[in-house]
């Protein structure tokens, strides 16, 4: 376990540009973002199209080698999403690509793909439109995609993923998959290469002409909507015979809402620097 | 105003291939899941990086000369977003390039990118992890930017923007923006080539075998958790001086959860096609 936070090399496509007090390039942070997001974006150029292919998929991740390693560790993106077979074929083509080309030896195999995952956690109201803003956290992940082949891992990351829409959820179903599930379902194995993560919290903040002009503030008023997702009450299917919701549903449902409007108020509530300044929204 | 609904052409890069039972390329229904979305991740090629450019933006469709046109009509995407300059470099040099090269008249000037929104409407718990699924609405976009120079065009966006991430919020602020503001804002204009939809709604759907399995039913709970965006009670700022929370705020913050709501139940309640029947989750 590390003694002090890793960071994500700063790649010359990997580092935030605009407003960089806002960057962040820990590992914690960033993966703890994708982590709480119910899906990611992934994009990746198609051969002869002008535009990336971007597919919402489910992502989690986590370690095969080290199940129990920390947010802040090392890992592994592994995805499970809707639309695959392109992005599967695209994969196996690099890799096999990779084996007879010349590429140097320490260019990971697989497809290159750009993850983003982001939250709102709030709209920021003040005084003149230029200086709105959200306060959001933003993820991206920069790595190289690759379909999980060996059966143990390929099993261990269905349970990851599906404990990671409902916690405990997998031992609560009918497992483990049969043949023709486990033929059927395609994971991918993202190795990152680099990172980074944009974060504003705070109250709104305007220039100094604004915040003075006191007919103004009488009638403008500044503040934050906070933002959060919700899960709501469970809802039986027309063939569901368990009557009570079950306790790790329940749980689950609760503790997730209140980690969601608890870190909301949180990054509203977070003293900004300078409350009236230049603004940099 | 257009007596059918109108659809977007199918492109190699835009025609949905998996489960294209749940494709739409309808206007109506694209533009709407953009304009509901608080935010937009825009894709696009960056020149010497194996790895396309991700990055959430503000994003909203509307026309400049028809700015009554409705959802369904033929739209442009305004956006405007907190890393630009990258971006906005790209575009121009592009369109640059256009100029003077010989790409066919047909292809719009500006950066070919990918605009991709996507909302979670709930988490779909079946029999198996093979057949949970999500509710969820995403839409994709394909098209050319370039920023907006027109001076009248610009400040229009900036005030549709502002509108829609608060309805009525702009004349409720300091406006017009000095020169100084209008300088440093920039606002990107997507002219949208291509579009698609990809909608799952309804009740969990299993194999004949396990929804025959008395015992598995008797041990699974089964259903929708209904997922939607909440927005809370507004926070004042520091220097807020606004006593009470205005009218168009309060009546946005209620009108808007009240949407979100009631879209993750209705899209939960949609009966399938058949309840029970192979899965295609």
């Amino acid at each position: 376990m590390p003694t002090q936070s890793l960071e994500y090399p700063k790649q010359p496509y990997s580092t935030v540009r605009r407003y960089d007090g806002r960057a962040s390039y820990e590992l914690e942070q960033i993966h703890q973002i994708i982590n709480t997001s119910l899906l990611v974006n992934v994009s990746f150029a198609v051969p002869d199209s002008p535009f990336p292919q971007t597919l919402p998929m489910i992502g989690q991740m986590g370690s095969f080698d080290r199940p129990s390693a920390d947010t802040g560790d090392v890992l592994d993106l592994y995805l499970h999403g809707y639309v695959s077979s392109r992005i599967m074929n695209l994969s196996r083509k690099e890799e096999g690509d990779a084996s007879v080309s010349s590429s140097p030896a320490d260019t990971p195999v697989g497809l290159p793909v750009t993850v983003a995952a982001s939250h709102v956690d709030g709209l920021v109201l003040s005084l003149t439109p230029n200086s709105h803003s959200y306060n959001y956290r933003s993820a991206t992940l920069f790595g190289y995609a690759a379909p999980v082949t060996d059966p143990a891992e390929k099993l261990w990351a269905m349970e990851f993923i599906t404990n990671s829409v409902v916690r405990d959820r997998w031992r609560n179903t009918r497992v483990p998959p049969n043949g023709a599930e486990m033929q059927s379902t395609s994971v991918l194995k993202v190795k990152i290469v680099a990172g980074s993560a944009k974060i504003r919290s705070g109250v709104p903040s305007d220039d100094k002409a604004d915040a003075g002009d006191e007919a103004l503030l009488d009638r403008v008023w500044t503040g934050v909507v906070p933002v959060h997702s919700v899960l709501g009450e469970p809802i039986p299917s027309p063939y569901n015979k368990v009557e009570r919701v079950p306790g790790y549903l329940g749980d689950y449902v609760k503790g997730t809402n209140q980690y969601a409007e608890e870190t909301a108020l949180e990054q509203a509530g977070k003293a900004m620097k300078s409350k009236v300044s230049k603004t940099d929204d």
